[in-house]
């Protein structure tokens, strides 16, 4: 098999990792690792290489999620953990805004610590259940009544897979406040530019030093490939063959899945 | 002033009115009559002007709308008045369409000769507290297990003014539903051509016969006029002053209200 992905052999130093659909399928109880993934990030700690995992999970707090996937049995630390609440928390911060908060009550915590009152911005997560009428309204008012209404969104997502069957994601929900207000919200997360850099950033590392894995073609390959690092599809979680024929992303490889993927990198590294 | 609309003289033969923010502000305990709306309506047809309403109210079935504007004094009959749920009806028998139904409970009635076993497309109106999360994974899951998902959409409102606050229109929904599944809604009622042309085929007039009379500049104004009509713009209802401006729709003319459109049509008819 070819791996042109990750050539030049010696100039890899890095792997960022998506979670969900790569390391494990979620769903009920928790969810369940997908074979040889645990195995797999414990290879590329042992190899030195570095490592980070930027996800778009909103419906917990980094510590609950990451307690999770422990559980589970994969080596994995809350700091190596990029997340988008706590990437909107530092822009709310930077730009002053203070949010009305329409995301899932697991996440509330990673708001704690900023100001909620007298709101000039939405967030909006993926609420699951609080996509209710009634919150939604709320939201909606929130914004139409800015000079300059502000929507940031924990990801652009349209929907993905539980064990009870497909769940509209949270960028359904963006879609209809744009519509709405008539504005355009700024997405926190993948494939936002920014997300991408500031994992880059924390592993000391250039673009073209690390490799993005990935089951989302556009989330997680096209957000990596326009930061410059090459991306790799697995055929796992929420990937479809028609994925391969997408009209504006191609991957630069793809592989079954994460521990696949994982061998070919350490091969072509030694 | 000047009544550009209402030229040629002698060639209007019929009007189009809009119903919420034209005839009556709708609200609690039914809504009130705009003043000077019931006696409007009643000259007009003292004139032997033909009358039409076009309404993309989807909350009720006509005849429960019908009787409430009965009720508020209006001279209003339930043949006058064109709905998206008959339209609907009428689109779905065409076509061999089964609809997986998100609406009001209050427009139930109007789909119940329509087959609704084995859906092979999704009807979605202005729902109210019917868009649940729940209900809209089971709409989405619907459309995405079809192999060429069909929306209709009854309206492509984006929010309306109630008296306890702004609520979110069908659109809205319409374009969650239409990014979840990268489709295109067919918008059944204003602005859609079909819709006008059907009341214009009712009263057996020419567009160039007739004047249209509606509160919002894109579903009414614009639908109008893509139809061949003359629109006016009342400034009641949902008008707000910025809608002069409109960046592609641009009224015929403006009005305070149905009182002074029908007097200045009257005046340059006689």
């Amino acid at each position: 098999m070819m791996a042109e992905w990750c050539k030049p052999v010696g100039r890899v130093k890095g792997v960022l990792l998506d979670i969900s659909g790569v390391l494990y399928d979620s769903g009920e109880g928790g969810g369940v690792p997908i074979p040889g993934s645990t195995e797999a990030v414990k290879r590329i700690k042992e190899a030195n290489l570095k490592v980070r995992f930027c996800t778009n999970e909103t419906q917990a707090t980094r510590e609950t999620f990451v307690a999770k996937l422990q559980s589970l049995g994969f080596d994995i630390a809350l700091g190596e953990v990029f997340a988008p609440a706590p990437a909107a928390c530092q822009i709310l911060k930077e730009r002053g805004l203070r949010p009305h908060l329409l995301v899932h009550d697991g996440l509330l915590p990673e708001f704690n610590q900023v100001d909620q009152s007298n709101p000039n911005c939405v967030v909006l997560g993926d609420a699951a259940g609080n996509f209710s009428y009634k919150n939604l309204n709320e939201a909606f008012r929130v914004l139409i009544g800015l000079e300059k209404p502000v929507l940031l969104s924990l990801g652009r997502g349209r929907y993905y897979k539980e064990t009870d069957g497909m769940k509209l994601d949270v960028g359904v929900y963006m879609k209809a406040l744009e519509y709405a207000c008539d504005i355009e919200a700024e997405v926190v997360g993948k494939p936002a530019k920014r997300f991408f850099l500031s994992a880059l950033s924390d592993m000391d590392l250039e673009p073209d030093q690390v490799i993005m894995i990935g089951d989302d073609i556009v989330n997680d390959i096209g957000g990596a490939q326009q930061c410059g690092m090459k991306a790799v599809q697995v055929r796992t979680g929420k990937y479809r063959p028609c994925d391969e024929q997408h009209p504006t992303v191609k991957a630069d490889g793809y592989v079954h899945n994460l521990a696949q993927a994982v061998k070919i990198l350490l091969e072509h590294l030694h």
